[in-house]
């Protein structure tokens, strides 16, 4: 059982780190993008360096006091609110944002820096960081290895876990782990980086990384192509993969219900097809210099003739950016919406269409409903999500909502999905793992949680059930 | 401290499960590469499925009888042999070579496959299964995952690692994980695929995997060409990768060393430039349609006249295989020499040129020797071998070889290199890595070794030292 982070232990932890300033958390700590949920938090530490975030993690844990990490906020899944227990303490990385190095290659950054500075420290050094979510001006490197986010670039550039060579990292305990390698090959011994990795802050505090750094592709190429199922959409991908492999860098599938979403509740974007298709997809390329990107969008056009029946190739910056910007936009309208339950799902890439298929059936046949279903369907990543049929709202719904998610997440375990592709486990979805992980990993899991953190005081109740 | 696999054990494991033969180890089982190791193995028992695997270790863990899992028995650092203590229990998964599946993107394979079944599956179905080793044709899956095995083209494609979606393992108490995910995105939980790969089998038999497959490149090409020095091919591979971003697949760098040995001792290979150059470089891309692959390495060619003097274009399928057939034979010249000792180690890429310059003056300063370096410098791993000066055998220098390895890595520590980047630790290294790793890593490694087999039955002594 854990204690609260009272006063009591604030004066024991400014006496253990004097130059460490304890505060009360502002409102914009306790909570959730969704709003849905509320916190509850004690102590607001902001330390300054990796042995200010040891001195706080061995002075919680000597007196059993929980640590919530706490990033750029933008999770989905709870994993940044503690509603109910003792108040934690919350541990913001926000002073520690320096760019400590940037190579060819390399990029090494301390947690609290936005993905967005990421993005900007390649960009200066004449560089590619290719991980990109929308919620990049907000959400910490921290988070984003603390989640291992995804996005619109895995299916060429991997996970966040593909992108990051090493990490800084403190235990429970205080100890500091110093792993900001620079290598490509490097097997000393365990992965502990990627144990790290998609902890969600469970096993340790990731205080600064190195990432990897790309050449930018001589040329993009942006289209958004008419396909008249997701079964077309995924021969399509399969197509534009195999004509430039490894080239490929974003193929995002959109329904007609996204597009009328946005017409009916904005926000107002551009919209490339005056009659809204029942399903596109928005398919970015990058290429080897002497490849002309809107031919090479052209020709595969042409060659997926039996695929495709209408499409646009962006011709300049501003289109290739009116065609993110609807993408973007989705969730946003979604939220404007206001769904039943929202489903962050990934499906093997041969059972996908099936999956939409059946799913969709199952679903309308609890209740009238509405489904938005896009999303990163390149990596098999698909956002699920259900809606109040017209004029009706969320509210109408309360007592089908755990009914909708169950049928969603069977489905995705019959077809061996996960039931979480990129948002990860949080504290909305523990219930759900429980459920549905494997019994061997989780008997695994738990006990490398004890072995790491013996007291469970990093982010308590996230990801496994306390004890 | 463990139980010998005795004929009292052999009894027992016979009971629990009856339809397992147990056999004595053939002497194969109890060799290594390089011959310089000799195993000491009590049974030998080779199971057919993960759940002969699972009451192989609770019988195990139940009696503290070491298992050793033996894959190809390629490993070049002693994974696979234990030459002192009590008499293991030898796991073989060689009857486990099934193709359980394969999808347009990924192969589900048993772990006694070999490597090059991998290939042969991927390629039946149209596609590429891209790592590649000079062992292949032995090396099984299990090894390869369990070492995270890198080769020549991790530069495009990744480890071992990044080229695995899933594994199917069974844990020292005969836990079975079934993990065996089709999936790029997943984030439900702990990363046990990351730990258990590289963990050279000390924390759980990886018994099946499901591996990525690719798209083949439209067209391949292939050349060799003449650098002034190590800095220069670094410029070249910069000038390849921005030109290509993402089509270089490998670039080795090949000594004049390397060559020389293969014209002294063989094996005899065909060698493109009548002198042979001090350094070159063997490059190879993958390019989309449309380009040909000929005309881009003559491009690269010209647009590096300042750091390239001479190369050949590979402009057919047979020199193409020529110029692998040297790059791959320099390894056997090697051993036909004899190394004093040779060294698998990374290096940050900026710092890679410096690196080489350094250590060979550092080395020859401590006697004569001849230096052989060579390697995946595409991705900061070199081959960096010292040798007898001609004439001389490596017995001569036995007292030199201790002071030559911690030279080296020293150095490789000293630019934030590391000392194993392909091979692993197995037991060669195991006093090497306490000495180099971070003492916070090797903590958190020691706590979950303890967590995960507590008994410390799985490849005993490899990786981290007995208690």
């Amino acid at each position: 059982m854990l204690n609260p982070a009272d006063q009591a232990f604030a004066a024991q932890l400014t006496k253990a780190i004097p130059d460490l300033r304890i505060e009360a958390p502002e409102p914009r700590y306790l909570q959730e993008p969704r709003g849905r949920h509320h916190g509850n938090g004690g102590l607001l530490v902001r330390p300054q360096s990796p042995a200010q975030v040891a001195g706080v993690l061995r002075a919680c844990n000597a007196a059993r006091v929980g640590v919530l990490p706490y990033g750029g906020g933008t999770g989905l899944v709870g994993g940044q609110i503690i509603e109910t227990g003792p108040a934690p303490v919350i541990l913001s990385l926000e002073k520690m944002t320096a760019v400590r190095a940037v190579t060819g290659h390399v990029l090494e950054i301390e947690a609290g820096a936005s993905l967005q500075d990421a993005h900007d420290a390649a960009e200066n050094a004449g560089r590619l960081f290719p991980l990109t979510i929308a919620s990049q001006g907000s959400a910490q490197i921290g988070g984003v290895l603390g989640t291992n986010a995804g996005g619109v670039n895995v299916l060429r550039y991997g996970n966040a876990r593909e992108l990051c060579l090493g990490v800084e990292a403190v235990l429970a305990d205080g100890t500091v782990i110093s792993g900001l390698r620079h290598l490509r090959k490097d097997n000393t011994g365990y992965d502990l980086k990627d144990l790290l990795i998609g902890s969600e802050g469970t096993l340790g505090i990731i205080t600064a990384a190195t990432l990897r750094l790309f050449p930018r592709p001589a040329a993009l190429g942006t289209a958004m192509m008419v396909v008249p199922n997701p079964a077309a959409a995924l021969a399509l991908l399969e197509l534009a993969e195999t004509r430039m492999p490894g080239c490929v860098s974003a193929f995002e599938l959109i329904s007609g219900q996204g597009l009328a979403f946005l017409d009916a509740v904005g926000p107002q974007v551009h919209q490339p097809f005056a009659q809204r298709p029942e399903w596109s997809v928005l398919i970015e390329i990058g290429l080897p210099a002497g490849l002309d990107p809107q031919d090479a969008l052209a020709g595969l056009f042409e060659a997926a003739e039996d695929l495709v029946s209408d499409g646009v190739i962006a011709s300049s910056d501003t289109q290739r950016a009116q065609m993110w910007t609807l993408r973007e936009n989705l969730p946003e309208a979604n939220k404007r919406i206001g769904s039943i339950s929202s489903h962050d799902i990934s499906l093997p890439l041969p059972k996908l269409a099936q999956f939409i298929d059946t799913a969709r059936r199952e679903l309308v046949a609890l209740g009238d409903m509405r489904i938005n279903c896009f999303g990163h369907v390149g990596d098999g990543n698909l956002h699920f999500n259900a809606f109040p049929a017209e004029g009706r709202n969320r509210g109408e719904y309360e007592n089908l909502r755990g009914r909708v998610a169950q049928v969603v997440y069977d489905l995705v375990d019959g077809f061996g999905g996960s039931i979480s592709a990129e948002h990860g486990i949080g504290r909305l979805k523990v219930a759900d793992l429980e459920r549905y992980a494997d019994p061997g990993k989780l008997a695994a899991m738990r006990a490398i949680k004890t072995a790491l953190d013996p007291n469970g005081i990093l982010n308590p109740g996230a990801v496994l059930a306390q004890n």
